[in-house]
């Protein structure tokens, strides 16, 4: 059965290695929210039935319930109200156990036949998952859509291709047959078995709970690993929708629907156990540094993926497209309100200002021309609306309202309506400036729509800074903009020392906190921002163990 | 030039990356120390070569030296006294760092060149390094000769080609081109650098210094890292001998000698320093649990890669070839007296005996003949000699004279005079028996020639301890002596949750305790024994990350 699946989607895997072995653009996954590509009710019945979960119990029945518990607030001021069942952890790690055999026995193909299928039910379902995004963490609806449907699933796919191609390295048998002079050859049989190292655990993220979640989840369930997924209190829906999916499918292909588990609950206890279990093998994080360095300090029975604060930063040098520029850095510091663990921070400037094809402007023109183009883009309440979504946490609304006194206020943050939903927090971005000898104000991550114009006093200054920002703090994303080569080439080396994914003058239609699945490496797992790469064979590579088995032929 | 040498040495590497990708028997480096591979003058001159270094100051110029050092005491008896220079290790790490950036910039290429040509160049002088091996670990000359040259080659070989395979797969360019609609795409030009994660320790041990270092070596350097190895104080001269020859390749190739460097004293502050130092960033490590686990606790800023202590077991429930059996056993606890980190401390055997076709064996009658087996094997004192080699350490030395207060002693170990060398320490292997109950005796790493025949209820019961053992203590090994599916299928599915890799009915030529690169997975990683195994793609795939950069087309 199993089989089958893997041979019906063949062709996409076949598709997804030739595109991680080229790494151009490639997706699978249509990224527009046509009803072309998804059907013509596929946008009602997705809200629909987002709204119909509302002030309910989610219906996933899980081993080991002992009651309800949800807390999810939507940024949109929406009524959520949804129940989850509240699980003893003691008792999910029993039924994932429980479930690892046979998941195991199934093999590669099996196991990659199956998350294959569970891609492409996902990806129907991606409607549904978008508004299960926008309404929990505040996205506007066309970023919930994409990062939350078809680009997740781009990244899942990506790290199911990744395990295969590991996995399809590793011979199942082999026959050793060592020569031994005139006399005859000693032959060996052998067999090579993959076996996932244990129980995963993925812990998600509140503002991209199912594209920071999917790269994890996939490169554990493809490699043999039964995952616990463990959502963030604010953002458990998309999750618990992709676990009821994930175990449909398991179930429909005559598998324990507790290889895919939901581990819901407020009490922080519940998560540190899981955690700390002997059985958890693998644990794959997104969020916050304080948390994050816990696990890493005291999960050591456990491999830990995490992705933590970083300090993103562009530096500027010249332009030859100054506006372009300008349009291209304000919608990166607005998108999704600066919520990305990908979006600039830090704007480096020389004191003497930048060249370009209108002659030097100076620093603190740079930064009233980049405020204005922010205030430019955020002037349409609409526009904002959907471009900035709603502010996620209570600390990112505490964080925009302390910003003024980090450094002088160029743009301050307004409060915006939203055309359809009057509760929802809406803010536009801050942009402060200050001097490059401010360190405490800029070169500490400050999650949300808070950036800085740093002044250094030149350009070398300002690129041995990001590469201190880089090594110190950790960044996803370094930014350049200079038509000098060999300024770029000092960028780039100081990036690849800092190890940190480089974007060049970008004035179109690309945005240095973007990152595309199949092309783009997101993090290198080489600076204090991630330990691992969205997706790379790295991320697959430790979750399995071959263990042989010979034998005279 | 480095290019020339990849061209020059490409045949082997396509060789290998098909060894790898096959897993069947392949070497390319001639086992047999025989004149017609390695030249009629090999053996006396290596050995001249060898014995030329005794009580002088090795000839390797290093950075930061302070003074010479050398403790090295042969379980031979031969005078070593050779000193080796003491560096200031800030001064290795200050030259390991001055050397990454072309290390890094020659690319993998070039790397992959450079590393194949070293292998080769140590295949060379695998004479003059059987020689080292023989005299500073104890082991016998042919077991020195395969396992300290061809086979230590071969498993360096073996990484190369996975860190090959891992970094040719990542384009070095791609061409990222997005659809638009009607109108154009976008279209982004992207660089990806393979960067090394920074500077790698690798710290060797007493008894095989370089079959257990070659593979961290060489995973680090091919994958873009400088390498400080840091031999264990008493086999010196195996490690300084590879360093002076990788630093030869890289001179005569205008590359930094000081991409590898050897750290040598008897402080163990100053190792402590190093594997603490920011700017190590990874750590291969084969020894005892007690460093071992300091390091994965206390050197969090890098990788550790751990082999550490287990207790390694083989299950006898039937066979087919008793005396066969008893052989093959005699000969894995004999060989090198025990002192391999593969060789088998519990055999464990029902209570009630095995089957044989001379019909049931008792317990103790299987103690018994296993014990005069050993006995027989060595018997003969040139033999004797030849098969176990001396005794590397002060602390076997005191292991086997307190081993005959852990059980029954079924066969007691006794001093033997070496033909040869008349002041080494030679013993014969020491065999117990005891009850599946005294845990304390068996259940630890007695590291030498201790076994135990241990008596468990029933076959159920001896599988289940084995499984245990592997979980709870490790194990490298595993064996099963039985002639029924049954018990086989069982022994296997249990060797596959405990991750250890399983040897059936060995009775001719193959031993339990040996692993050949290529074909076998040394250590699978998975059980508290190693984290890592020799060789995968997990390995290589983490000690470099992929940097990229884009820009506009």
């Amino acid at each position: 059965m199993t089989q089958s699946l893997f041979e019906r989607h063949e062709p996409r895997l076949s598709q997804a290695l030739s595109a991680i072995s080229q790494r151009g653009y490639w997706s699978p996954f249509p990224e527009m929210p046509s009803p072309k590509s998804y059907g013509e009710t596929a946008n009602d019945s997705g809200k629909a039935a987002v709204l119909a979960y509302c002030n309910k119990q989610f219906p996933l029945e899980l081993p080991g319930q002992t009651g309800w518990v949800g807390s999810e607030v939507s940024p949109y001021g929406i009524d959520l109200g949804i129940k989850y069942p509240r699980c003893d952890p003691q008792a999910l790690l029993d039924a994932a156990l429980a479930a690892m055999p046979r998941w195991q026995r199934i093999g590669p193909q099996g196991r990659i036949g199956v998350c294959l299928e569970m891609l492409d039910r996902l990806n129907k379902r991606s409607f549904e998952i978008a508004y299960a995004v926008m309404y929990t963490t505040g996205q506007g609806f066309m970023m919930a859509f994409q990062a939350g449907g078809p680009h997740a699933q781009d990244r899942g796919l990506e790290a199911v291709a990744y395990a295969w191609r590991e996995m399809a390295a590793i011979p199942k048998t082999a026959r050793w047959e060592k020569p031994q002079g005139k006399n005859p050859p000693l032959v060996m049989e052998k067999k090579f078995d993959i076996v996932g190292r244990g129980v995963a655990l993925v812990v998600g993220c509140a503002t991209f709970p199912t594209w920071n979640t999917y790269p994890g989840l996939f490169a554990a369930l493809a490699t043999g690993n039964p995952v616990i997924v463990k959502p963030h209190r604010h953002a458990v829906l998309p999750a618990a929708l992709t676990v009821a999916i994930l175990r449909e499918v398991l179930a429909e292909n005559d598998l324990d629907p507790n290889v895919v588990l939901l581990a819901v609950d407020d009490a922080r206890a519940t998560t540190t156990s899981l955690a700390q279990h002997p059985a958890v093998r693998s644990i794959d994080f997104t969020g916050g540094n304080a948390f994050g360095q816990w696990l890493l300090d005291n999960c050591r029975q456990a491999q830990v993926y995490a992705e933590l604060a970083g300090v993103n930063h562009v530096v500027i040098e010249s332009t030859d497209d100054y506006k372009g520029m300008l349009r291209n850095l304000a919608f990166t510091l607005s998108l999704y309100s600066g919520q990305m663990c990908t979006t600039t921070q830090a704007i480096v400037v020389p004191a003497d200002g930048i060249d370009t094809p209108e002659g030097k402007v100076s620093f603190d023109r740079v930064a009233a021309d980049l405020g204005a183009a922010i205030d430019k883009l955020v002037a349409d309440p609409a526009v904002a609306a959907a471009v900035l979504g709603a502010i996620q946490s209570d600390d990112t609304m505490r964080r925009i309202e302390q910003a003024a006194s980090l450094g002088d206020v160029v743009l301050p943050s307004r409060a915006i309506e939203h055309p359809e939903f009057p509760n929802a927090r809406v803010r536009t971005p801050t942009l402060l400036k200050c001097d490059a000898a401010d360190e405490q104000a800029y070169m500490v991550e400050r999650f949300g729509p808070i950036s800085f114009v740093v002044k250094a006093k030149h350009v070398d200054a300002a690129i041995a800074l990001a590469e201190r920002m880089t090594t110190q703090h950790g960044a996803l994303t370094a930014g350049l903009y200079s038509t000098k080569p060999a300024v770029q080439r000092s960028m780039i080396d100081a990036c690849a020392r800092g190890k940190v994914a480089l974007s060049i003058n970008l004035t179109g239609g690309v945005y240095v906190n973007q990152s595309a699945a199949f092309s783009d490496y997101h993090a290198t797992g080489g600076n204090p921002a991630a330990n691992a790469s969205f997706a790379n064979s790295a991320l697959v590579a430790n979750r399995f163990v071959v263990v042989q088995s010979r034998a005279h032929a």
